[in-house]
């Protein structure tokens, strides 16, 4: 049946097609590869990552797999285990055609952290962002339900205080303990956390209550293992919340770049201008333009 | 030839006799899982860990896996892989007999997220840690260079802004990658955040200062590859400053622990009480006291 066959023959070729492979970046410690290649001619950017072991897995992992010892010491035994491959899944991301940003966001960098005055935001980061225009396509996609619209764990269509709750990409969703989603507000003129005031207080808290209740119907997880936050600087600039489980380390959770959604409140709770005029710090990739207009503002 | 199999059939058997497993902790992030359980009626701990993706495997892995597309969105394609087993191995380490300190140390414990407003400082976690009253002996044999002398980096003699500045007992000095030092303030009556005052802000205007060019000056390492913070909850009751490296996942370096220095002096410049009144966010461990504090007071 080739119609059924159709989108796992396709999504074979593509690897089996992908060429020249370098490596951008890997990490030993969390079992990904960052990898650029082509396809057909055309740029693509390909993520391997090993999925987390799974408890209800276990049972059938320890019978079914065959182990070879390395070395035994007393009562330690270090062994390698081969597991069946549908116990033992890698996800891959796959994007293509790849455009040079792409390449570049995978691409190992070092951080530099810059310190941004709300004059800062205004004279160097506000018009790179805006020269950038960066394609938030795929972000209406998502809120017009053009794509994704499966992936959709709660919904608010509110206009002014809505969003759309959706697993992040980085989640396989098979277990809570890397949970990971993004609420995106329908909403669409505030960039980032320098564009909020405490006009948009009803949205952030909205975002936060009805988020929170949405992951503890939908996982079953409550408000005490959330972290939620948002970043500074965002990856894309549409006004987005991470929800990620508390104890799992996620990517981006760090200080430095990680505004808890109750601080945020907070802060502009006491002071609507907050986020105007506060100095803050973030990191920068080596590689970033955005460093590039710091450095010659004399600001690094 | 019995004697050649001999190793591997004994270590199949090992797992296959593996009964009642109970996950002891895991992480979904690093793709590693630490179980309890019996052989042979016996205890074991059993640690399984995915393997970092390697780069001369990339030709095979790519051409003799299978694909499975899970969903497509513009030009981002998600895939569930499934590789060969001989190139996705798990590292298996067994613990067999283990005693009952083994099984403790892999065990982990939950944390949840607390909410505390400067009320519940005041009678839930202030009575709380003065009733504990932990020996702060060990810091005050550093300060009184009675232990740990040879390891100081730097010191502020002043008994009122100054502080010693040492590497963190976990950074084995070998590199700078995962560099961190703590510094540790002379004066002996702020027990956290909570006792901040615009006072103290020349003595945390000292540290971030003299910090930093110490730092620089010993590890050539400038203030922009530092991420500089606070603990709140702090592990024990003496103002101490975290200095660790961009780019290095300390832990508790996320944005639920952390409050970089930069953001305490803005705090404190713009509200002189800002951590008397602020609302805190913080993790503790399932089996700390102070989490039955805040359950007995209906704060959970």
């Amino acid at each position: 049946p080739a119609d059924r066959d159709g989108p796992e023959s396709e999504s074979e070729n593509i690897l089996a097609g992908f060429k020249t492979p370098n490596v951008l970046s890997d990490s030993a410690r969390e079992k990904i590869i960052f990898i650029h290649g082509k396809i057909a001619d055309q740029d693509a950017v390909v993520i391997l990552e090993k999925t987390p072991i799974r408890e209800d897995t276990l049972p059938e992992l320890f019978s079914c797999s065959s182990l070879r010892l390395e070395t035994r010491n007393d009562i330690y035994g270090s062994y390698r285990l081969q597991a069946p491959p549908h116990l033992n899944e890698i996800k891959t991301t796959v994007i293509y055609p790849a455009t040079e940003k792409h390449v570049k966001k995978y691409q190992r960098q070092e951080n530099f952290l810059v310190e941004e005055t709300g004059e800062d935001y205004e004279s160097i980061t506000l018009p790179y962002i805006q020269q950038q225009s960066l394609s938030l396509q795929w972000v209406y996609n998502i809120l017009d339900k053009k794509a994704e619209a499966d992936r959709v764990v709660y919904e608010d269509p509110d206009p002014k205080l809505g969003f759309v709750l959706l697993p992040d990409l980085k989640w396989n969703q098979k277990q809570v303990d890397d949970l990971y989603l993004i609420a995106v507000a329908h909403q669409r003129d505030v960039r980032s956390l320098r564009d909020l005031t405490s006009e948009h207080l009803p949205l952030l808290q909205n975002i936060f209550q009805k988020g929170k209740e949405a992951i503890l119907q939908r996982y079953n997880l409550p408000s005490s293992k959330l972290r939620v936050y948002l970043h500074y600087q965002p990856s894309y600039y549409h006004l987005h919340v991470h929800f990620t489980k508390l104890g799992y380390e996620a990517p981006g959770c760090g200080v430095e770049r990680a505004h808890l959604l109750s601080d945020v409140i907070q802060n502009l709770q006491a002071n609507p201008q907050f986020y105007k005029t506060r100095t803050m710090y973030f990191p920068l990739r080596a590689d970033d333009g955005l460093l590039d207009r710091f450095r010659e503002a004399g600001r690094m």
